[in-house]
């Protein structure tokens, strides 16, 4: 028994077959551009492992509709990126190859690889947030992948803008100064003119960053206390961010929550990801383990 | 088989026997005030009920300690409540009766309850957020209740100040303007100089109030996705205010969630709790019943 697992991002799409990290059977890339290209070589790769393979696991950029009850029920759906609105990218690998597929956002099959194979081991409630081009979380609670109406939008929650440090007015088309807004990738470019991978760790800009990531992971703390919280992405390659974003994190709550778990060991409470690039895609294949036929 | 709930709020507790809504044997009143007397009388009232008592649920103020694995597990920790610091509640209660105690939070309870038999029936993934003296919530994640590494502390995520508008800072002694610091009664009566509930409909407050309770919905939302938010607690009893917040949701995520549910029928996403203020002491009779021994 073996599975198929794709992870599709805003530029690339990583496919594999396997049934773990230390199993991986064949691993391919291609460009996200072309839904038929892209979807198509992935089913082509998947063919040639059938009859083994069990079912398909797929983490999608978003947004994408996970209702079952929904007519478009394993659809990319409203993306700005061309050629790719209502796209049935589950229905599609389903239809090809004739096994279960099981479709969840990139941000929680990336969080479910972490909770598989990575950082988030034997821990139930969790968050895995990604800090790059754009913001995206995803994780559990008791177990239970984050779903409800839609799914989670993490980047998106409000953060105190420190407009006398920062006049930056944040780059979120729908929100300005939300967390996506102040503190993914565009907006380290938008406030200083320069990328982020140029500007040296003593620079400002770290600071406020480390600031604004915080505001953002303690709205996320007071909203479901997860146990672990999983930091990824390119901003955060930068490594000596997460001991300013963890000091950060202890200044804005004030000693609020009293838990040894915070005060004792945050270095374990706020973490990088154990499999690196890799948890996407590995999760892809965690999330068809898991498929129902 | 019958079950006993305790619900202990900041002034007082309610203590009931029965097994739904619609079957309430026997409930009292009693003040929150010392330990001894409040968790005794209740104790007292569930003895008269044995042998038949199968469970007894407890909805309890906090900070509580919901880990099993602590040495305080069951106690309610840090509360600036005088008296009631480091108090085991649970214990005390399992201790007397020699039944299973199922222990939550006030708010989870109450989230529990309004699941059971209220506003949130058929739906596994929802927010309970009270909003009176202080702010808090509850709530579940496919069937999950919320708990983690501690529990949701929902009051205290962070919103945006609009100082323009308001200069009053908050009365939060932890992070000053987080959403409690600005929108729990005590800011009401801090800003107006008058209490919530003397301010008619017309008054600036009302829309300056839906503001920040539709900023802190929406960190909710774009945390975990979910499908009511049921919103109680004495502010919510000037009714008006659900729409006014219904319509501040809608124009702060300004057209970012395309999701029918959310567009077309809000009145059904942002509702009050269907069981009154009987939510709490339900929910500690629902909690019994999960109780394991």
């Amino acid at each position: 028994m073996i599975f198929g697992g794709i992870e599709t991002g805003g530029t690339k799409t990583v496919c594999a077959v396997g049934t773990g990290p230390d199993d991986i059977r064949e691993e391919a890339r291609f460009p996200t551009d072309n839904p038929d290209a892209t979807i198509g070589g992935c089913i082509d790769m998947f063919k040639r492992w059938q009859p083994d393979l069990a079912a398909v696991g797929i983490a999608s950029f978003g947004p994408v509709d996970l209702d079952p009850g929904s007519d478009t029920y394993g659809y990319v759906t409203t993306t700005p990126k061309p050629n790719w609105q209502y796209i049935n990218l589950a229905g599609q690998v389903r239809d090809a190859l004739g096994v279960p597929v099981n479709f969840d956002t990139d941000c929680n099959g990336a969080a479910l690889g972490e909770h598989m194979w990575g950082a988030a081991r034997g821990v139930d409630t969790f968050i895995y947030l990604t800090v790059g081009t754009g913001i995206g979380g995803g994780g559990m609670v008791g177990g239970q992948m984050l779903h409800g109406m839609l799914h989670p939008e993490m980047g998106h929650v409000t953060v105190p803008h420190d407009w006398e440090q920062d006049p930056y007015e944040g780059w979120c088309p729908y929100h300005g100064d939300c967390l996506e807004g102040l503190a993914a990738g565009p907006a380290l470019e938008g406030r200083w003119r320069a990328k982020g991978e140029t500007l040296p760790p003593e620079h400002p800009a770290w600071p406020l960053e480390a600031q604004y990531l915080a505001s953002g992971i303690i709205n996320m703390l007071y909203v479901l206390s997860p146990q672990v919280v999983i930091l990824g992405g390119g901003v955060m390659d930068n490594r000596f961010l997460y001991g300013m974003v963890r000091k950060e994190v202890l200044r804005q709550m004030n000693g609020y929550l009293r838990v040894p778990r915070l005060l004792d060991s945050l270095e374990s409470f706020i973490v990088p990801p154990a499999l690196g690039n890799k948890s996407g895609v590995l999760g892809a294949i965690a999330l068809a383990a898991r498929a129902r036929a």
